[in-house]
């Protein structure tokens, strides 16, 4: 852990995200999870299965943030173009990693080993290999860009093989205050407080279920006593209100 | 409807959605809809509530694509930044709009409409209101730009109010072919029915459900013949290979 925000971003590779087809369940559990090791997530793009696009903004964001991530486009077929593009965006080379081969022959029944299979084993030059226990064919580690799976059930295991590579700043701690109440009823108090508490982010929500406007109010910031004193005034601004401050049931227990 | 590709940029704005906190339900809306225009969303990014990176991803963004939408950030609270930002991205002042505030003040009981609700009234210099069915306070439009609110139920009217100033391109027909057998399996047939078809673009979209690892093949182009025929083709790798070509649920009947 060091003293200072260390950022990530995201890049989700894929027209079925961008077509509505398939919804990304991938950026809340890495948003969550890097939060979890003091890593703030500052952007995520979902961008197509296009060499010119990846290459280009692999280059931009990987300059911009301290951890870049992507997930897709890492499997055996045609239009699994990821691996590629990483390479031609560090200007490497895109060689068989003889890892990630090994891996690979022992995966796979004799025989099933194809050549479509085997482009999974190709690593731009200088790679390291994250591993993936649910399907086998690793993912990879280039520089500050770590590229993973798109399935989220093998993103995730791969995600739990890289994580301690992984250097968190200062945790930014968060507490939240769900309330019933419209937006533009609190909107001057909850200002109010913001001022009073310039080291506390203070976003408020809104939601809109069964007919009933609400917030959810979420405080976040690394220091954990200005953190409390401001969710203190934010619960008791919805108490003088008339409303009911709720906790989230997203919040973890030891946050709540 | 234009003969050309039209492109779309969505811009998420939120600090929620980058802690993975909530989750996005826009992106795959929004997809979806253009696509049915003619309109293909190219990209998307989620930002945080961050007005230097509000300010810059809109310059950015607004040049490079026909058509940019926003969500989120348009509420009456501290942290509802997003009208501020693209006034000072387009370089004009931020000021009441007439139109708007005759909205609220037609929406809000008499005594209920505050400064904070006042602020909703106030868009960048030269925009067009986007009408909001569902709780009152409008979007608006500024050149290319749409903004509208973060709450799904309020994007998608939002939505329904604007989608008649979008002029789309030539339409971007797809089917789909799901196929219970790994992606391995089938790469090379599939690369060279791709290798056959230069104007369809067929993607694979691997799954793993209940201990199956299998594809979604999605196949799109503006030619509806070069479709029909690659779609077949792609039908019979499957069954050559033992598999049961299915349709996807989520195609539209008409494209079945």
């Amino acid at each position: 852990m060091t003293d200072k925000t260390v950022t990530a971003c995201l890049l989700i590779i894929g027209n079925e995200i961008l077509s509505g087809r398939t919804r990304d369940a991938n950026l809340a559990f890495l948003g969550d999870q890097l939060n979890r090791l003091g890593i703030r997530l500052t952007e995520a793009r979902v961008i197509p299965d296009d060499v010119a696009a990846i290459v280009s903004t692999v280059n931009e964001v990987r300059g911009c943030y301290d951890y870049v991530f992507t997930t897709g486009g890492i499997g055996p077929t045609h239009d699994d173009i990821t691996a590629d593009c990483i390479a031609r965006a560090f200007g490497v080379p895109l060689t068989e990693h003889p890892e990630a081969r090994a891996i690979l022959d022992a995966h796979y029944k004799p025989g099933d080993l194809n050549d479509a299979r085997l482009r999974m084993a190709r690593t731009p030059q200088g790679a390291s290999l994250i591993e993936n226990p649910v399907s086998g064919a690793p993912g990879f580690q280039i520089g500050n860009v770590f590229v993973m799976a798109g399935i989220p059930s093998v993103m995730r295991a791969m995600f739990g093989s890289l994580s301690h590579r992984l250097t968190g700043g200062t945790p930014l701690l968060s507490k939240s205050v769900v309330a019933a109440l419209p937006e533009g009823l609190m909107a001057a108090g909850l200002g109010a407080i913001q001022a009073r508490y310039p080291e506390v982010e203070i976003g408020s929500y809104p939601f809109h279920r069964m007919g009933i406007y609400g917030a959810r109010l979420v405080l976040r910031s690394t220091d954990e006593a200005q953190l409390a004193a401001a969710t203190e005034e934010v619960r008791a601004l919805v108490r003088e209100l008339g409303g009911t401050p709720e906790a989230d049931e997203k919040d973890e227990p030891a946050s709540g």
